[in-house]
């Protein structure tokens, strides 16, 4: 069993990284892992020789009015967790050290970033294109992956590193559902007892407008209409429901079975994602 | 001597670079190579291995309103004097291949980019910090070597690899001059004749900049108008003339040794650049 290094000096990790010897996985989260992270990490040991998980919850992808502050965090749990599963580096970088006094630089992807969790958190995408750039550089991976809870930012990530030519391939693993289908997210364990109810309504609408699909409808305007009524009606608050092309992100009128749903809603104060296709 | 190879596919020139097993010298132009280019090349010569010369006229850095299409252009001599260099590749990208359709992606470094060459061209650093993390992507290399007299883009770039963790270590060469003292220039070529003296103008006022600090004055706001005098009053026409902090591009109001000088001018339909210290 491999030994779990854990770095946390971006200096010490590009010096690891520069001449990898073999293929490297790259995990890229926020901590406080779940299933579905777990899951990533499998897949990561699965497909290559060297894993590298990172964990940094990333001030620059929350605006100020968002929940840094009380984003879950538990090193102590995590780095068991990733020893258990033979992970072989875990890069744990300072905020000090990722954005210095006098950082200037953002990536920026046009288009598919406007649109879903882009309009309701305008500057979300801007600080997530950039640490990912930045921890491809200083990860040096082979593939990278990630879940396809958050799609649109799978889907913008894949844009930024075919238009940047990074060398990385990213793998786009499914959503890990608990039991009941509430996709798993570090946020659900922010959730109220009382409002799970109302967290299940998320994925109660993927399934809805499956049926509605399977049952024959293809206006997209019906199926959203359907599902504001299913999320609002059971308590939580829907901050949008769209149906686009996967690719483009943009609305479709009429749907197929590639069409993706995609949704978030604030159940208590705590805002929730989830997608599916149609198939 | 090594033959110098010739590449103009973006997936030929990754797989090359993916696995370097020296040091590489990386010189990005926009071919029309001049001396000052030539110079980049044999410091990347005298430091590196494996050299690599792009050529690549970026069209993301030209305005719709800028020289883009009489940028002066002659691949067959400029491949003729890089291979009597001895340069290992020439890397010679297509527009298609570098912004395909559905291009998205923009690297942007704040503040630094505002000033100077960034006040006549709002739009020309976005271009060019995009297009250099591409070819950073593509080439891989260690070091990229390039010219001060583009003082503000290299000390952008600077920022920008440092911000973003690339890899590469960016080395900046002096400024090489004809024998009458103008910076050596692709755009040099669409001067006519009759506007030489008109260009002259761009050295000397670097030339009045240092003698008027030797003999005492250090208010940049003299040193400034008496620059604005001898362009304007050669029938060059100023863009702007500015003395700066060399790091944070700030203007500074009394000047020293390490103070910049940084200017721009039109002489007929072209725009030149020259900088300096005060040395």
């Amino acid at each position: 069993m491999s030994k779990l290094k854990v770095i946390d000096s971006i200096e010490e990790m590009q010096e690891i990284s520069a001449n990898w010897s073999e293929e490297v996985g790259f995990v890229p989260t926020m901590g406080y892992l779940h299933e579905g992270h777990l899951s990533l990490v499998k897949a990561a040991k699965e497909n290559c020789k060297i894993v590298v998980v990172s964990i940094y919850v990333n001030p620059s992808q929350f605006a100020p009015n968002e929940d840094l502050d009380t984003y879950p965090r538990d090193f102590d749990r995590d780095k068991k967790l990733l020893e258990e599963l033979e992970v072989d580096y875990l890069f744990f970088p300072k905020d000090s050290d990722m954005y210095p006094q006098n950082y200037k630089t953002w990536v920026n992807v046009n288009d598919l970033t406007k649109g879903l969790c882009g309009k309701s958190r305008p500057t979300h995408f801007q600080g997530v294109t950039t640490v990912v750039s930045k921890l491809i550089n200083i990860v040096n991976p082979n593939k990278m992956f990630m879940g396809e809870k958050d799609f649109q930012q799978i889907t913008v990530l894949k844009r930024m590193v075919e238009d940047l030519n990074f060398r990385v391939k990213i793998i786009g693993c499914d959503i890990v559902r608990e039991k009941d289908g509430l996709a798993m997210s570090s946020r659900n364990k922010n959730l109220k007892s009382e409002d799970r109810e109302k967290a299940l309504s998320l994925s109660r609408s993927i399934k809805l407008a499956k049926n509605l699909f399977r049952d024959g409808e293809i206006e997209s305007r019906i199926i959203k209409e359907k599902i504001w009524e299913l999320i609002n009606s059971s308590g939580a608050k829907v901050d949008y429901v769209e149906i686009v092309d996967p690719v483009t992100l943009e609305d479709v009128e009429k749907v197929d079975e590639k069409s993706r749903v995609i949704l978030a809603a604030y159940v208590g104060s705590v805002r929730l994602i989830d997608n599916g296709n149609l198939e």
